[in-house]
């Protein structure tokens, strides 16, 4: 065994900094040592996540998001901190040397892009050229030599690592392209609010933010970013009751006489070594249950001449592949280690 | 109070049979006089349906289902047997002079496409000329004269109610409409299926059937009936854990120039004195938790000129609204009673 | 039709007040009058609860609460106020004439209870001694001639209804009880609660307030009220990931060679011809689901002697048969109606 | 790391066998080398399990279940049959030399049990004697010497591991014992049967099986072999709408002035240095969410002097610590290695 890296977990208190912790518990080369937060500092880890009461290793109390307190403790920074929140204090970090994975949107986008879809100027836009788009699949190089890595949101990834292949492939078309997607409730975050109550959540079924869901711009650029092509997405997120799983269903234009055998087929051929991505064989149907606590993104793909439509669906555990197991993904590439490293579970199913 | 129609309820034992039963007993013009069933003839309705125990109104064992046994007991026939069962089956009972309205699919496209979409010849085309497409909102006027009625789909109610005025008017222009539907369990009918367990159920989203579900071409067909004009319709289903509740997502090619406010007058003309439709005022969002137990339908629409995309979403309770409710609509006009007869309930919220 | 009463809900932006106002919505001689709230007032009800938006029946606003006011608008209070807001509320509407049905527990308890269970000295101990407990099936001649009834608390309602019965005819003997609650989770209340949130109560079964919950001297207190005997109590209340629903076991000393039969026979004569208890025969099972949104009570009743135990099982819909609908219950009472006016529903099921 | 034990699944299609391989893909020290099925036999893993569709390591295809090829390629069985399976085919293993670890109730009680809750006469008395109960908390010392393990059944576990010490330290008295079990629908296995469906079970909360499931007289057996004391155990099951995890509420006869402090600080006494088992502090709720997943046990445990009541509530997840986790932790006794090896994980939470 190497060298074991230090690393902090800031937003220690929410469901994705607690999905960070309970991951990198096994992982064999990440240990934890400080542990931030702004509203629960001073708890223990037990106090603030009792699922994760039992951790012996590393870290145990939250602490105030003290940078020189961070730098000092930390080689690498897990940021699971609220958007707006990351990009004010990155900065310094990483003038400190230290690396940062950014699970929030501050570092995804141009700079242009945060007054219209975040509401806020971005206050270190210099930074945004040096942040790496961490979506491994499709960025690994880049992301190995990153100092900044912006985690992709929970949405975007399933959908661009469906679309991305078949448009460089031309088996789609670069026209308007509309993303139908389903959340569980955790993708709101752990807080009290009505609107997520178990009373107003089991058995309904609701839109929300529609058209100006933040995840849009962010497709449109990772899409870019990765083939080049200029789409245009709509984005409408539903709220389903589910706790966990996103799954997004994307219909873009398809390419003439373009069959569901091709569309799988590319699939697969961008993603056959791939050891997180499951490409469905045509026929068989996406179901985000089968993601549950894992890294696994599953790919569907139909196409449907009738309406010239190309079909992507893709499922994810929003806090693992759509989140904190994402973002361990890129520390392992970082690090030099292997994709997998501390990431082998399978789903917890039924 | 007028006088009582006596009314069969075919396929009693389903959750749409039972819907019905559930429905009508506090209906002051309807009175089911004959409950018919396959597998479980003989049994009670108590038996077959445990929270219908208490009805001492009407029928209570389920009969065989006897052509002559239901017309001495009916003049109206709600037929919820499965689809390709009840059109070998009404012919026989529109002979004898009993009105039918058919649940099931059976009577709701054109000859040519059964073959295509639900897998069998069509045992009586004459009938299918006869047959009223039965959307009380768009056909009040030819479903009470009819002698059959074709009761829509769970999905189509709500994406045809959505997009059909908006096509008349022009706002939506008449290319491919892509339809995202999620719908809960109930909707896959009553039986011992492990996908539909609780275990495989909870926690997971998924898509199904994709692209051939029967509903699309009902889509198409029930569009062109209401507007004339000619689309193609891509319809994914997909099934959410929830019991009840339909909520489509239509993304069709919106006009030039046209905003979300113009979208919503629109269905607010169209609609504003139907008494079981809600058109959500800009900026609100659908919740198919608020139609449950009713006969109410939520309409949203929403503009995004960035993709040219007109957003519909519809909301209902597929039992009701999508089944028996919407049944019981249609008897009301064929009876010559007020559209709401019988179906003046609250959802049962939360 | 005679007349129509005028009524208040008090507490309307509750879950408690908007079930009073749904099924108030069909009632034939009640009318709301005036809705009133506390924080909420100046909403509109469908603001409020937007599946009662339709309403045109009666009062939209939600007012503040006023005595004057509510004794200028209504003869007749239904409070859905928490616990502690209505004892210092009710004497002025009683001593103004007004009737008043309090669904919280402020009345329900003998004066020196309140400060042990709830926390507070009772604020007007004078007119506990008129207050009738609110439990039809067991007081209905007491509840007829009421000015104040302090309407049972879900829990209480199944537990006394399978209970008294057994005891009066000594097929229980009066040793400990030990009662064990199941609710769902809008039995909590209409609050942004991070442990009721979905991602908190999916897949979770825990107990809560053990063994202190203010249920257990009401249950005590109601025994005694029904049976002169008095027995002593133990309540473990568990929250299970339900929406609406109660179901409580109960676990009692079993007097010698008592049978099953002979317990269901028991409460077969005892509420036989009662329109909203269904006892269960020997070997059927209780269930939660098959009340929901209707004021039926299931009851079971188990004869164990291996151990010397009787089991009583009792399921009621928390917010009907447990709140509103049982309050509706009393108002027919104390009006002279019949105790089902308004109350003829069906669980919807599934 | 030392030799890896080949290890075959008996069951592999079912809940059972299937979190047997989820939680074997990462133990260092056992590896599945046979996976039996019977009606399954010569599907793939993947396709019995699609969530296990990546697993590389071990055997693949489901095999018929043969003595002489199961003897051929394995060393210890797993075996996840249902009850009534495994008695017939232990003896033939176990001649072999082959240890056996069985998942059902065919080797927990003494043989004349089983006529009356199993309703079959035992095939292999004599193995009774040989078979160890596998409960690692209370019997490790024996498990590790054995051939044969019984493994405990999920509601058991909890129970026993509940009430056992405090019996022991004469803290709960010999009366009877009564225990409210809620479990989730997983317990009821992997099969397609409607009650079990979601539409059934959404919302729904019912006992079953009452007073006879076969579960109580393996807590008597249990209790008496961890604590040499009869006591008689009534056990009353329910289903509640979770997934995984099993609650018991467990009332038992109080101890003259015992208070909650020392009913805690006798199972932590017993329990402090067991790595599986968390001790609530007083006041603190069990949660069986917190365990989903993992191996772990929640113990809590409340004294009520008002009615002489000892509460015990424990928490597992029933297809882990209830049946895969708990197997594997005793094959670990049996092979020599740490109770936790392949079983650190933690739980999915939320």
């Amino acid at each position: 065994m190497g060298a074991v890296t230090r690393a902090a977990v800031l937003g220690a208190s929410g469901y994705g900094g607690g999905e960070l912790v309970r991951l990198l518990e096994v992982h064999p080369a990440i240990e934890v040592t400080f542990l931030g937060a702004k509203d629960s500092a001073g708890m223990t880890l037990g106090a603030s996540h009792p699922h994760l009461a039992r951790t012996s290793r590393g870290a145990d109390v939250l602490q105030p998001i003290d940078v020189e307190a961070v730098v000092a403790a930390a080689d690498l920074v897990f940021s699971a901190l609220p958007n707006g929140s990351s990009s004010p204090l990155a900065p310094a970090l990483l003038d400190a040397g230290v690396q940062v994975i950014d699970l929030a949107g501050d570092f995804r986008l141009p700079a242009d892009r945060y007054p219209i879809w975040y509401g806020f100027e971005h206050p270190a836009p210099g930074w945004l050229d040096e942040a790496v788009y961490g979506l491994p699949e499709l960025f690994a190089g880049r992301i190995a030599g990153a100092k900044l890595v912006a985690n992709p949101g929970c949405y975007p990834t399933p959908t661009i690592l469906g679309l991305a292949p078949l448009l460089t492939a031309g088996l789609v078309e670069p026209g308007p392209v509309r993303v139908d997607g389903k959340t569980g409730i955790s993708g709101a975050g752990r807080s009290a609010v009505e609107a997520m109550s178990f009373s107003a959540t089991e058995d309904s079924v609701r839109p929300y933010r529609v058209p100006a869901h933040q995840h849009t711009p962010e497709m449109e650029h990772g899409l870019a970013l990765a083939t080049g092509i200029d789409v245009t997405v709509l984005f409408v997120p539903h709220l389903v009751p589910t706790v966990r799983g996103v799954l997004t269903t994307t219909y873009a234009p398809l390419g003439a006489a373009v069959t569901t055998e091709q569309l799988v087929a590319c699939l697969e051929a961008a993603y056959g070594s791939e050891p997180f991505v499951r490409v469905l064989a045509p026929g068989e149907m996406a179901d985000s249950k089968r993601t549950r606590g894992t890294n696994v993104v599953e790919l569907q793909a139909v196409a449907d001449p009738r309406t010239g439509t190309a079909v992507m669906v893709g499922a994810v555990d929003n806090l693992v592949k759509g989140a904190a197991g994402q973002a361990i993904q890129n520390a392992n590439l970082m690090l030099g280690l292997a994709q997998t490293t501390g990431l082998e579970t399978t789903a917890v199913y039924p």
